[in-house]
């Protein structure tokens, strides 16, 4: 057997302890895998006192992330910090330029700096693990590694973000609305107290764009995503999704068109026999779809334990000698993506509209869709209920129209609608949403 | 860049085509992928004539499977015959013998030889890898042998077999026989002329032997897995399923429990919402229960490509010379399996009666399951139709009788209904489907 395998923690909240902890439950299963023993020699954190319930009687404790990421006496640097700048990604790039394997969990800084952090990797022949950054507890990463080689990959999406599938699971079932959930969320330990990044789809968008790079061998590119978030979502939309054989997830998408790399966080109606359709609350989803394969891995998108075992897992594979090249290709084999733009997307849409309750109306807006070359697979309006404080239900009251469109383009569905808002038909900004087929 | 990784495939059946057709497709990806180029170099397969669609051109033609894995110029040997003895095995341990890494989709061979074939591969330092011998296209052996590290495992269980599937599919959406469904697979090439080895369960039990042995670190049991087929499921089975709540799927699962690893394949009720319950068709799934995480992975069971890939992802990983021991740890680490009695199964039970309709028939039923401690979810009792021939549509018309039994044991199941048997109240042998929960 090999040498003990060194490993130093910066970051001890929930993630690293459960990475203490399962490491010395699985001491003698661990050794047996890898080989060889793996051992958390030395770690760093912001309070040493703060009691986290794990034994680290025999690990040294170092004054700050840099220092241990230096440290001659440890093999891998864990980073379980977060944040794109700062002390992270410090410490990360002196642990490869100390010729250190890295494992980190930072989607934020991998984000901003991967293509840059996998060079330096690169150059020190060293591996820069990141399976928990994407999708926690699910082995995506590797599947897009090591396993989908054979294929070329059309499409991945996935459910990335378990804050917003707690929400809008929620919204469904129980018919609550946005800010209620999100309170219940937060209340619960599912949201920060803010929670701008979660719930407007940026997290999401930093892994979809760690994903995108895997599935098409393109450079980190997450200034070219599309990204849209939950707040808008109704009750009502839900609903309507319920009615019209449809569910509610904020999606993060990348696909190869003629058009180019399309990369999209938003809100959209999945159908509702879809794997992914049935992912409801913290879990996450990621489907690929391949020429020769098409998967769906469902399992734990966060938390301490399951995000630890990504990491585990990261950590076994440096034991173990198996090196993968971050980005599965060298860098410079990486292309730059040419970005497809949001217009030329081609999907179907929901849409719903408030409009003025007059004579003409249905025929404006079936006139105006049909004017952009929508074809409509579905049209529902029903009064939203009486007006409060008037007598005549019917006066005046706007009324909701929901329309489910045949495949047609994002650019398509914007003139149709400016064209409804100059003729006066539309009350408020409509409801737009869109499909994803399995 | 390292030299040419040289392949040498024995069996050019669908898989093995796709797998020549798919290494030249991703020629470049793959030598970016690996860090060298991976070639089909050398190829035998039963008729040299036979056009596969496929350019050979370039690649050497050797006599047989044993002269080839002993061909001193081919680096991986891949083993894509089948057949759990005879020429595949020589070929497998003479590829060892001479120090090759041995790639093979062979569950058969596996199930009967594969601690011994493992040991053979760890005293030589070479790769033994079989990522396609289990759920095709699903990297089920990846995640249980790399991702999964820092888990103790309770759990796996899964859809491993593509012909069931799509035959209960049909059954349950169709309202056809088994047999009407069986036909039509065939004439599809869903099923073999022969078709016991999938539909009696024997396929699923050799998967589901490397799945346990994988998850529990206990040595390959074939012999300790309780089988039963789905030729015994009839269509109305699925109906009462469906109103039910619940789905049949037959399963193969591997249980840690206090009696030791119980392993069983059998026709299953899963509650309709589980992620399970909607795979449908050919597809396959795999879950996974463990501490830290619970994962779900639905993907290709079978089919060329699909096979192909996790071929490929398996010859890439030689190129990488990254080597997991086949069974995670060595071979002398693995545990002889206490293997639990089907009699000890605890779960809920699907129960369908026919019995004689006479007073009292049903209070007998209650109190069976009542001395057997058995408590009943449900009960459903309903006419089956009019007698055939007969005038008054009640005179001894047998009828059926659906219990739904909360948890209870195998044993006190089997004694309840050999009481009622005793009693005379049985028509015909009673339908018993196990109930697995996610």
């Amino acid at each position: 057997m090999q040498d003990v395998l060194k490993v130093g923690i910066a970051g001890l909240g929930t993630v690293g302890a459960s990475v203490v902890r399962l490491i010395a439950k699985r001491d003698n299963r661990l050794a047996e895998a890898a080989g060889r023993p793996i051992r958390v020699t030395a770690v760093t954190a912001r309070s040493r006192k703060k009691d986290r319930g794990i034994d680290l009687s025999g690990v040294r404790w170092v004054s700050d992330a840099v220092t241990l990421a230096a440290d001659p006496d440890i093999d891998v640097f864990v980073e379980l910090m977060g944040g794109a700048e700062g002390p992270a990604k410090d410490a990360v790039e002196m642990a490869l330029s100390k010729g250190k394997a890295v494992v980190t969990a930072n989607k934020a800084l991998l984000a901003a700096h991967g293509p840059a952090l996998a060079r330096k990797a690169e150059a020190k022949g060293v591996a820069l693990n990141f399976e928990a950054a994407v999708a926690g507890g699910i082995p995506v990463i590797k599947t897009l590694r090591e396993s989908l080689l054979g294929n070329t990959i059309e499409r991945v999406y996935g459910i990335l973000n378990g804050t917003c599938n707690y929400i809008l699971t929620r919204m469904a079932e129980e018919g609550i609305a946005f800010e209620d959930c999100l309170k219940d969320a937060q209340k619960l330990g599912y949201a920060e107290a803010d929670p701008t990044f979660d719930v407007d789809g940026f997290d999401t968008a930093h892994k979809l764009s760690l994903l995108t790079s895997l599935a098409f061998g393109t450079l980190v590119d997450t200034k070219g995503i599309s990204i849209e978030g939950i707040r808008s979502i109704k009750p009502v939309d839900l609903r309507m999704a319920e009615e019209l054989g449809y569910r509610v997830k904020l999606l993060g998408v990348a696909q190869r068109t003629a058009d180019g790399v399309e990369q999209r966080v938003h809100p959209t109606f999945v159908p509702k026999d879809a794997a992914i359709a049935q992912v409801n609350g913290v879990l996450n989803a990621v489907a690929i779809d391949a020429d020769a394969v098409d998967l769906t891995l469902v399992g734990p998108g966060a938390g301490g334990d399951a995000t630890a075992s990504a990491v585990i897992a990261d950590i076994v594979d440096v034991a173990r000698g198996h090196r993968t090249a971050p980005f599965i290709r060298p860098v410079a084999a990486l292309t730059k993506p040419s970005r497809a733009p949001m217009t030329r997307h081609e999907g179907g849409y929901y849409i719903r509209l408030e409009v003025v309750d007059r004579p003409g109306t249905a025929a404006r807006i079936a006139s105006r869709m049909a004017q952009n070359n929508i074809s409509l697979e579905s049209i529902v309006q029903r009064r939203s209920g009486p007006v409060r404080g008037g007598t005549d239900p019917a006066a005046a009251a706007p009324a909701p129209v929901v329309l489910i469109t045949y495949a047609t383009t994002e650019a398509a569905v914007r003139r149709a609608l400016k064209a409804m808002d100059s003729d006066g038909i539309l009350i408020g900004a409509p409801q737009v949403i869109r499909i994803e087929r399995d």
